[in-house]
Order: C-alpha cells, then structure tokens, then sequence
C-alpha cells in the first residue's frame, strides 16, 4: 500500500482507463468540460506558464474540416466522438507571465523574450498540462483518444493563427462498443529505472 | 459533481498538491518509487511509445554533481530533497516498439527510421509520461518539485548518454517548512477555452 491514492481513483485515472477508438452517442456537456478546466489547471508547470489551450470542435460544419485533416486511420472516430478538442500551445504566452507568476514578474522579459525560447517552453509545457488535461477527462469518467495523425500545419491555418501550434487532437466520450485494442505492454520497472 | 473522481483524490492530485521547495527528511523509498511507476505507466502514449527514462539519484557522490549542474536556486532544495530523479526521452525507443505495439511492429520502421522524427516524438511523449509521474508521485502522498533550471548539456553528459534527452529534474518527498509559495494565480476558462 504505497500508494495514498485510494485504488478505484488508480483504477479510473490509470488502470482500467483506456485510449477509445469507439464511443456512444452520449454528448459531452459545457459543464464536464469546465469541471475538467477547472481542476487540471493546477497541474504545475515553469513559471506557472500555463500555455495550454483547448479549441472545442462543436460545430458539425468545423467537426467536417477537422476531420479532412486528420490520417485516415483516425477520421471514423474523430467524425463520430461526442466532443473533439484541438489542445495547442501559445507561444504568446509570456504576456500573461506577469499575472500569472506575480512573485518574478521580470520572467517575462528575463527568459522569453526570444521567440524560439518561448516555441520550446510552450511546446514542453503544453504537453504537460496535455497530460494533465488527459487525466482530467478521466476524472469526468470520460475517456480520451489523444492523436497526433494530422495534418499540423492544416490544422494551425485553419483553426489556430500563427502564435498557437498544434500539440494533439482529443476524441473525448463515454467508450462505444469494442472501443480498445488489447491493452498493449508496458516496459518492466527494470527497463525504465536505473540508480545512481 | 461532473467530476466521477472523488473530491479527496481530486484534492490530493490538483487542488491540494503544490510544487515543493522544501522538505521533510522522510525517506523516498524503493518500494514507493515501485508503486508510482506501476501505476503511472498505464498513461497514454503515441503508439504506446512509452519513451520516459527515470534516473534515481541517491548516492551522496551523485547528488553532489547533479546539484553542481542546477541553477543556482534550485541548488538547496536539490541539496536536501529525500529524492531527486532525472527524467529523460530515449531517443532510441524503437527498438523497443515491435514489442510494445504488437499489433503493428512495422511503425518502427514506418514512422521511426529517422533520428529527428525520434527525438520529437521522444520529447512530446516522454513529456507526456513526466505530467503522468508528477501525478504519480502526489498519489503516493508525496509533493514532486519539477525544475527546468539546470545545465541540460551538463546533466546529459554527467548522467545520460547520447540517445538520452534531459527532460527536468524532480525533487520528491514529504514537504518540509514553508514547504510554497502562495498559489499563483490561473487562467480562467474563457482565457484558455474557445468553442468552434
């Protein structure tokens, strides 16, 4: 029992959580999303930069652009999930240094002021508060089918402008019939861990 | 009470953990180390690429080079912290991919054959997998202090390899006193959220 976390929690958000690739009908509503926000947003990130930003695709007129844009592989479910998201990054993130991290205003100007610094930080820290945003669409009981098989420079030009890039494209509902593939494996302890 | 996850669990992973500067002198032990990675490595990757790489840094000798490569504040607490892990992309996690992607052991060879496609998917994944163990971490009870302020070069050469990118540095165990900053501030929905 090293774990403080109690085991149905580890069963949600990790174990018995899966990638779906089918999902039911049920919509997902402005408030599960907004519940999600609202507590994935403390995951932590540098400077409390907070570049992550969510594009919901609600319109079936935006939903059928999307779709063009994606690998064929992915575009069965990315037309048919209740709710997709288009997770990017601000690279204009800086502006809001100021207000976001008030103890170190200075960051701003201090450390991204460059451009390529602040593609790299916003890449590197959008992804993870993706990772959180992911855990977060479990915690609504939801799963999630994160892909990066798209045309990203489509998707920027078409849904974003030239300050956000594309980091995935999210499928989010309640799991469909036969939603997963055979849970793949994961690499032993030994494989991953080494001490020095 | 669109979250499914319990409000304890929902304030031990986001609302209540918070980015340590200090800490207790309580051990980090193997066994804990164990059972985070057992539950963390469930997290979604593309392609169950699954490039994170953890390197425990607990022998005095080691520790005392890795807080000569931190940033000059991050250097007390990586001094005093039970624990301090280096976590890394395995830019040569395809050849690990026949075995963990059974049901298409050509991907190796159809999207990984080039270095640069490797070393990004390894930085956006592992990434991905460090947001998942920082989690991990908080549902072992546990407060992670995440920093990207040290020598990348340094601490690749004195720990890693050539295939092995720093992704940051984690500083693990039970808070100490005056364990945080006050919170900072986060983006309101509105901020982060468009709908199209």
């Amino acid at each position: 029992m090293s774990l403080v976390l109690d085991p149905a929690a580890q069963d949600l958000l990790f174990r018995e959580a899966r990638t779906a690739n089918t999902f039911s009908d049920e919509p997902v509503t402005e408030e599960q999303v907004r519940a999600i926000y609202d507590l994935v947003k403390y995951g932590p990130t540098a400077f409390n930069q907070s570049p992550l930003r969510i594009t919901l695709v609600r319109s079936p007129e935006a939903r059928e652009r999307l779709v063009g844009l994606m690998a064929e592989g992915n575009r069965p479910k990315t037309a048919t999930a209740p709710l997709v998201a288009i997770l990017s990054a601000d690279n204009e993130f800086h502006e809001e240094l100021p207000a976001l991290f008030p103890h170190f205003p200075q960051a701003k100007d201090a450390f991204f002021a460059e451009r390529p610094v602040r593609e790299q930080a916003a890449l590197v820290n959008g992804t993870l508060q993706a990772g959180y945003f992911l855990i977060g669409v479990r915690a609504a009981g939801l799963a999630a089918g994160p892909m990066t098989g798209f045309d990203f420079a489509g998707v920027q030009k078409e849904f974003l402008d030239d300050d956000h890039t594309p980091l995935m494209v999210v499928n989010i509902g309640k799991p469909g019939e036969n939603p997963w593939f055979p849970r793949s494996p994961r690499l032993a302890h030994d494989e991953v861990i080494t001490t020095v």
